[in-house]
């Protein structure tokens, strides 16, 4: 079984754990994009990262050296319009860092600081490296208080230098839902936007986008659920029995995915690539 | 139904959220526990809290005028003891107040800063008002390398003044898990050791106590493992179905477990009362 050239326009990655180690690419990762560079197809990082956004992302990969033409969307540059699709413009507590702040403010929103005293519509958490148990005790009482409780993403951990786990957002908001037990709205990867916001990006139809990732719940549900196909890597972990969704595509490694790639019989790509218009990623949709 | 004084020679109580609001005693705790006293039945509190002794506690009510002689026992009296049972005198690595370590030192075990690169046996979660993002990295990391993770307690949170929630340890080690999806063990209610050890304190046998408290999981289903009878406070929720362990009395407040105490028909108390032996506190068991 190959993945077809001809049947993809669109490659959306996963970024940490897929692409990027915690402080290296993985073996095969950037042959991998250079081959689709090369044969012109569309490449989407597609992140929950809500420490940067995908301009942020590009940035660092570019400065790193790795010029594949490749777009980046994060959880940072939908999280805006997705609080307008939900609440409308409202009065935002933020528990995060600064680019979830800034994202906030760009969509209209007003941002209340985590410790102000003034009440607001919703309380957004993301990752905040800066997370300390008096923030805890806050967030906890605001949401018991019946502020609405959003999170950029539910992922426990990223992986770090060396592979070590590094808690993410995930982490942050099940201790916030252990003491107050209201479970929060999920912005990010599995939820629809992200996925629909790189499609749009790129001008892309869900039957011409393949999704490779290497988690079950938020890469392969999450584009599944859009009609994308999808490509596990597994890192060696057997697929569950039963299985949300059994992925179109598995390999142990992103090398062992490249090596399926069939470059070969390309034919006509199925959908357009419509040209890059580099002001819809702020629109986010 | 009425609550006989002539079954139960020992009355155990909650703490939190049962005999305190978090600011001031419930209505009607106070004449409970001199009723109680009055008649001669042993009292012990019997606290999931991790912060504070047994002794401390105690001190704490004497000041506060309480005197019903009672005693009281936390989840901090038996951690030591509840360690070696589990591995033995280990070097633990303690994330929580200065009473936890001390407790763990005065119990032989060599207690290991949370960020001391030192490899220790097991990583102990209590409560700690100073829990940062760093320490979840830290130990959820120390996990992840092989340490076993005890907490105190998983309760998720603590009524605290004007009744608004105080994260617990349950929410820490919440967060924590969700890093490294390693399940805690737990060493105080719903584990039958502090029960245990409130039984011995006062020389009571199961049948002739009483657990009186708010939390169906920690002190009813924790307390009736044991075989001893347990009232729930609800304040007002309906009890699930299905449930664990149906308690043996229910009332929405303590007032009204109070109200169907049945002082008048005191007959012998079936078992004796043991004299108090302080030091057995200490023992754990």
């Amino acid at each position: 079984m190959t993945i077809d050239l001809g049947t993809y326009s669109a490659f959306l990655f996963d970024f940490d754990g897929s692409l990027w180690t915690g402080d290296a690419f993985y073996d095969g990762a950037l042959e991998f994009l250079d081959q689709l560079s090369e044969h012109g197809r569309d490449i989407v990082i597609v992140s929950n990262t809500s420490t940067a956004t995908g301009a942020e992302l590009e940035a660092l990969l570019a400065e790193g050296g790795v010029d594949a033409g490749l777009s980046a969307l994060t959880v940072v540059d939908i999280v805006g319009t997705a609080l307008v699709e939900e609440v409308g413009r409202c009065a935002v507590r933020v528990c995060g860092t600064d680019a979830l702040r800034r994202a906030c403010e760009a969509a209209g929103h007003t941002v209340v600081p985590l410790h102000d005293r003034r009440r607001a519509d919703a309380l957004l958490v993301g990752l905040d490296p800066t997370f300390s148990y008096r923030d805890l005790e806050v967030a906890a009482r605001r949401i018991a208080d019946g502020e609405r409780f959003f999170v950029t993403n539910d992922d426990g951990f990223h992986p770090g230098p060396a592979g070590a786990p590094v808690p993410e957002t995930g982490a942050i908001a099940s201790a916030i839902r252990r003491v107050v037990n209201v479970k929060p709205r999920v912005i990010g990867k599995p939820d629809a936007r992200i996925f629909s916001a790189a499609l749009t990006l790129v001008g892309a139809r869900a039957a011409a986008a393949i999704m490779i990732g290497d988690n079950l719940t938020t890469d392969i549900d999450g584009a599944a659920a859009l009609g994308i196909t999808t490509a596990w890597i597994s890192h060696g972990t057997a697929l569950p029995h039963p299985i949300a969704h059994r992925p179109d595509f598995v390999s142990p490694t992103i090398r062992g995915l490249l090596d399926i790639v069939d470059a070969a019989p390309i034919g006509p790509i199925e959908s357009p690539i419509a040209a890059r218009a580099p002001s819809s990623r702020a629109a986010g949709s």
